[in-house]
């Protein structure tokens, strides 16, 4: 598995991202610490997954990434958002992410929480100004969003998680949890892809099978990590799902287990997307991707 | 000043308005804990003027209001989650609004904070999945609603605010912030009625003066009665403005001076809102209103 493609793929799709970003963070019209402490955590790595996932799709489509560039902004402002909030000391409390202090360390929490706000309201903002859509487009695209994002999708989630936190959870509860915190946001970057690129609804159910796929297999990866996995790279302590007494995929239904349901969401994932009879490279190796990242 | 038909106006469309919120919360698919918390803050009572005004525009242009029941639950799905996130211990540390418990004293802070995050991301799904709104409307309106509660709305007038804390500003910086932080969602609950309607873009101009008249004077008003307001009535401690250094119209122009522009100000939106020749005797009425108000 060499997944030279994708790896391509994914330098040259994050550095236009990156412009991206840093663009629409310039051209907002507010006080200078909002913009800093919004663009802070956005320029703090991260893999890039969801926008990856769009602009894969688009890809596939044989359509031009830039129709997908306000779309991708949107994605990773909202899912910026969400790890800025999930940091703050009443959630979380954690000082650090991707090995630089937490937005909130770096900001105060009162700014961060605004930064949070802001970055959610602006996703919606940059989507419904984005000019190469179409407004039907746009409509279809920002209620999707909203979905995947809010009470009914990851907000959800993250209320689920919370509420399982030191109780043994069952399989479907953990499923439901990680299909709403996690899962949705990833789920709807494959599909907005495919609304961009006015793909038929038969091929949209194909992306979603695929996305469910990715998205849990992503998940039971970090379960996985979190056991396995080396500290310094997914810069956080291993063992503290168990000392959390957090209910895990490892947990549940043991290493083994986990690493065979891994992949079999993986091979799953692979072969559905292949059904859509384009060119799925980049969506086949991005599959690959998360089964064995290490971080 | 009797008001008259505004006050029954108020009523009616309280009524509605309660029930529609009712309605959006009810038929979430999110876990309990989330929609109640969503709930116990939308439910707190509140003067609803952000509704009142798009209702009342509605009526001026002779359109039905139930036109504009989404997108006035979504305006004050958006100002309740501001008010929650506001009152949150990193920000004001506030334990009561409106005589009740705010959110997070009832739900603690984590729940505060993702049922804000909630309700603003929901307000776009509302306004995306209104059935009786065009796919134009839909965008314009959106696209608006997150230009005034985003960083170049109210987020960034909040963090204007508190950059000027325990700072002398001049009348132009707290006329920025309160044109950012309360005046924008103001207008766009005026503007959001003409958008609605079709109005044209001269009527739709006259509205914008007219929003951006009532928006400040409400703002006034607010200064003038943390000095001489009823505390059982504004439901907070009268002087609190004062002994927190905090720059307002009477602490820059003197009480008189802040009473005279506040009549001002009521005086040229009740002139200008004349000028659409509709039958406007609300949206004077509510310029009364906000002038004369006492909580």
């Amino acid at each position: 598995m060499q997944m030279t493609e994708l790896k391509n793929f994914m330098v040259q799709v994050n550095e236009k991202l990156e412009k991206g970003l840093s663009h629409y963070i310039a051209k907002l019209h507010a006080p200078q610490i909002l913009k800093d402490a919004m663009d802070y955590s956005l320029q703090a790595g991260g893999k890039k997954i969801r926008p990856t996932l769009l602009f894969a799709t688009l890809h596939a489509f044989g359509q031009d990434i830039e129709k997908g560039m306000a779309t991708a902004c949107a994605i990773e402002m909202i899912h910026t958002y969400s790890l800025i909030h999930d940091d703050l000391p009443a959630m979380d409390n954690d000082d650090f992410r991707r090995g630089k202090p937490t937005n909130h360390k770096v900001f105060g929490e009162a700014y961060s929480i605004l930064a949070g706000d802001g970055l959610l309201t602006y996703s919606f903002q940059i989507i419904a100004q984005d000019s190469s859509l179409s407004t039907d487009q746009k409509v279809r695209i920002i209620e999707l969003l909203a979905r995947s994002a809010g009470p009914e999708g990851m907000v959800g989630g993250q209320v689920a998680d919370m509420l399982g936190e030191n109780k043994h959870l069952t399989l479907n509860e953990l499923e439901y949890i990680h299909r709403n915190k996690t899962g949705k946001l990833l789920s709807f970057s494959a599909i907005a892809g495919a609304l961009i690129t006015e793909a038929t609804s038969e091929q949209i159910k194909i992306l979603e099978v695929y996305a469910e796929n990715i998205g849990l297999a992503f998940q039971i990866r970090d379960d996985i990590l979190d056991v396995e996995g080396n500290e310094e790279l997914i810069g956080k302590p291993v063992g503290s799902d168990e000392e959390n007494l957090k209910s895990t995929y490892p947990s549940l239904i043991t290493l083994q287990g986990a690493k065979e349901r891994l992949h079999d969401h993986t091979q799953k994932a692979i072969q559905i997307i292949k059904q859509l009879n384009l060119n799925t490279t980049l969506l086949e190796e991005l599959a690959e991707l998360i089964e064995v990242r290490n971080h």
